[in-house]
């Protein structure tokens, strides 16, 4: 499947009084990892946002497994999968490492949502457009 | 199971271009909901990493299911709960509402973990007394 | 002049490897800290952007002098203080205190920001109307 | 004097509800570039605390001015330089930019900060080695 990494550095802010990588943050970077992805099938969000008309791909299901703990300095690599489409959902799992060390595995299952003032919460999920599918087969 | 509740407000920060929290913000009240948790049962997290030796308890596993968003202003309860007992890590699961609405839910799977120089990341998972299991009885 | 205070709990993630708040996350308590003293005026935010049209005060300025930690579990009150009106802009000072000792003061300058498409970065500062400032003499 | 740049990515996180940067996330890329700035010098932050027994430079007092927003998506340049050194603290300054466009500057003024047990808060500043500032003089 379509598949990018990338790599980021632990900064100070991003451990606790523990000296590891407090655990939210790790979300953060599989929500990056899911951006640099849609980049690297030349379908960059901002793009993304203005031509299909939505407002984000929230999250409707996230999941990780936290193998090694990480700190202040080190550099980890984020790689990023398109797993699966669904109909108007698609699954991203991440894994990061540092080096050959496992430190976080896990997914999102995100929404593909469009604005829609009709509706309470004015937001509503709709078919992912094939066309963005098969920039992802290439 | 023993529970306990809380109340947050979202922050303007919290929030992403969209409207609606920056979904790794959920887990940072999970988290928040688990301190208190322990909190509610007479066993502070401060005072429980001095008297036990332990440096925290990290996530194993944590994972979210998402409802429906949460804006800037809103009021959202937190009610997190010791749904089981394992033996080196405890399950807390967390429901996150709005009024009648449920927002978010999900679990965290968090380890017992004390300093342990001899292993090569400085830290081991140690049965959970069953002092602090009590606890959670009353 | 027009004062409100609030109190915050130093959370595990608010804190660094050192054992002490991240210092950033003091600006998000000045954020929030003038946020709530826009809703003690009964002007809040939400509101604001509905009637007035703004998008939002972002910063101009933003100071903190730093005199004392404070530590996950700590209780902090957030004392802030419309401190001066300006004709398209605004100051909020801001203490941050633990009981009796002072942990940060500062101050935020804020802009009243309009959206205007006519500009490259889509914002334009506009005049803060005089019915906003005397819901802060009362 | 000596410094340092650094490019970094806007993330979706990073935005606020107006689309622009919350602003006490500039404080954290302060807090980068600072750090950034000791590893240019070769003398990363992590060596500097076992070697020099410090527990961090933690910030006395903090400063931005604003001048132009970034959005998700935005690459900004962070230029870090050395300003000042004092006895016992020291001062980066910090500009960050969009291309040629300015959008934030400001400064930090850190001390030198070891671990004191006798103290009620636990830590003491110190003088700053000169071998420290030698480094930064290459």
């Amino acid at each position: 499947m379509f598949r990018n990494s990338l790599e980021i550095e632990i900064e100070w802010g991003d451990c606790d009084p523990a000296g590891i990588v407090y655990y939210p943050n790790y979300f953060r970077w599989f929500n990056y990892g899911a951006h640099k992805l849609f980049d690297a099938a030349g379908m960059p969000f901002r793009e993304l946002m203005e031509r299909y008309g939505i407002v984000g791909v929230p999250m409707l299901d996230a999941q990780a497994t936290f193998s090694a703990p990480a700190r202040f300095g080190d550099v980890l690599q984020v790689t990023s999968e398109l797993a699966e489409w669904r109909n108007k959902s698609l699954v991203v799992s991440h894994r990061i490492c540092r080096g050959d060390t496992l430190c976080v595995e896990g997914r999102e299952i995100r929404g593909w949502v469009a604005r829609d003032d009709s509706r309470p919460n004015g937001l509503r999920a709709v078919p992912i457009p094939d066309e963005i599918k098969r920039r992802f087969r290439r």
